[in-house]
């Protein structure tokens, strides 16, 4: 069984290889060939005041690549107020104030594991890469501005794997601090050889562009509708980032999954399954499962990305639509895409650390 | 990160820490202070000709234990007919002819990895002693004669627990290969010290019983309605191995969990969520989801054993009564609850192989 590191990942991982490997996950999902177990998160409380434990997971499989993965992350959370906007904080408890994420790849043709790495460079590229997917068939196919909100790791994956699918001249971007928006845009620039400006107002970043990226924590709305103008694609990295209003603007919606939240089992709220993006309420005791549960966001009968991959349901029909890509939930075949594509690479360079596979297998009939 | 062997867990395990640690987690279950994320099965299609490949999970927190455990199987299943029975066989496919069933241990305080080992041991223990506890509280006090229908792993586990909750003078045995049934009554016999007499037909071992155990892997009915008599207690590892009608003799039921079959995500049915315990019949192509979809069985309105471990509702009333606890599907606060106590007891005698934690936490956000 092989064990990788994170830098080994980024090491095997190009964006070439993230895209190959998603855009067939989701021609296999199309043609019924590929299957999700979708993501559940179970909370607890065990850690310090203010704190939540929280084990989220989800698995998938594509029967042409004989791969299945389990996705998993094992996080002590807070949710904090800053600027304004409520943000869900992963905090770094683990030995030498680490993160726990890993990803299991299991063959499907003997079961037996094949390896485990943390999942922190496969999650960044696999979100950015599966919204510039249907970024390339949604957006303008003359776009050449992006207006990016967010400085974060999700946000840098988005401009390089945007700068894949269209010739962009201009990343314009915001952030509320001001030194991470200004870090951010150096950064970015010296990768991508555009000019990336980061701006003081939000409005700023929207205006203009023709594709507008939000890619941040915020579990509240960070694009307004006003800043939504036609010939727009506009994307988001969770669905409480452009909220309602914003999605209503759109002309075409593509969402990534049906299954628009995960499914939250609650320490306290046994017998329940709370389908809610983010249980901050339930935890907090605001709110009882059965009262107040809200209904089915509208945008969950739109089209999922595999049929726009697919070629069932068409992308942009016209210059001056508004499109937008929800996209709203993970889903394992993902990990098993990407992940299968990073453990053949290492496979065939040879990176890795290897240890016995019989350590998790048995004779004891489970 | 703590690596252990079934062997080891083996030396680890007693059925007295099974019972104590099984015996609180319900407790805990009982007030509200453990969680569980349902079993999922995941089928795709991979392997030989007549196999499919199914991913089984299932997690659980207790919050006083500050641990949470994830359960996953990667198995290879052939269904087959035997003695005029369906049977679901995992094909032991990995290296060596050997079996993938892993349990994963976290820590709901830091996030990370507390230990990974091998499933089977405490697999088979945690049903027996699910099925025992509540037979402490069901079955008749002065109950003496054990049926059991079985001769593998499980079987053995049942004999050995229900020897612990009730003073058993004889136990009679039926399975359908006379070879196993005669084995099995020789080794049982001499690790529980009563008679253990094998039957040539399944209606004998269940005459005069006091306690009637299904412990198979049929997937259709063991237990016969006509066998079931006034003072019986009724067990069974499946719902299915007494089917509807031998359940509905019961003057009082108790179930293990509200979550009556797993939640089956099957390859070419992506956009539906099958319940069903044994999804064979979608697998075939026998069956369209919408169509033909199963109600959900009568007795799923039952109390949980967590009420009656918890003294929320009471056990036996009388000598007279029929009791039947349907261990109907596994729970991840089993493995959180014995699998902690496997870590615990590993940890004070040393026992084990340690591996860097580091290599299974990230710098990297997730």
């Amino acid at each position: 069984m092989l064990i990788l590191s994170n830098d080994e990942i980024d090491s095997l991982l190009s964006v070439e290889i993230a895209f190959q490997s998603l855009e067939k996950a989701y021609r296999e999902q199309a043609k019924g060939r590929a299957i999700n177990r979708p993501r559940s998160d179970l909370y607890l409380s065990a850690g310090k005041e203010g704190t939540v434990y929280a084990f989220k997971s989800m698995e998938g499989g594509i029967a042409e690549s004989k791969v299945v993965a389990l996705r998993l992350n094992s996080d002590v959370i807070r949710w904090e107020e800053r600027h304004g906007r409520i943000v869900k904080e992963k905090i770094p408890s683990a030995p030498g104030n680490k993160w726990v994420g890993l990803i299991l790849l299991f063959s499907a043709e003997t079961g037996e594991p094949l390896a485990i790495f943390p999942d922190g460079v496969v999650q960044r590229m696999r979100v950015a890469v599966t919204s510039a997917l249907a970024a390339r068939e949604m957006a303008r196919a003359d776009a050449s501005v992006l207006g990016i909100f967010g400085s974060g790791w999700q946000a840098g994956a988005h401009v390089l794997a945007f700068c894949k699918v269209r010739k962009i001249e201009k990343v314009r971007l915001y952030s509320p601090t001001k030194a991470n928006r200004e870090a951010f845009a150096r950064e970015m620039e010296k990768k991508v050889g555009v000019p990336v400006v980061p701006m003081d107002r939000p409005e700023s970043a929207a205006q203009g562009a023709d594709v507008l990226i939000a890619a941040t924590n915020a579990i509240t709305r960070v694009i307004q509708p006003e800043w939504v103008a036609p010939g727009m694609h506009v994307t988001c990295v969770k669905d409480c980032e452009l909220g309602e209003e914003t999605i209503r603007k759109a002309d075409r919606i593509v969402i990534h999954a049906r299954s628009f939240a995960p499914e939250n089992y609650i320490e306290g709220f046994g017998d329940e399954k709370i389908e809610a993006h983010d249980p901050i309420d339930f935890l907090r005791g605001d709110k009882r499962p059965r009262e107040n549960r809200p209904p089915p966001p509208f945008w969950v009968t739109a089209p999922e990305l595999k049929k726009v991959i697919g070629g069932e349901v068409p992308g942009r029909q016209s210059a001056e639509e508004i499109t937008c890509f929800i996209n709203n939930i993970g889903l394992g075949i993902q990990f098993a895409a990407v992940g299968s594509a990073v453990y053949a690479e290492a496979r065939a360079k040879g990176v890795g650390r290897e240890i016995p596979t019989e350590w998790f297998l048995e004779s004891v009939h489970p």
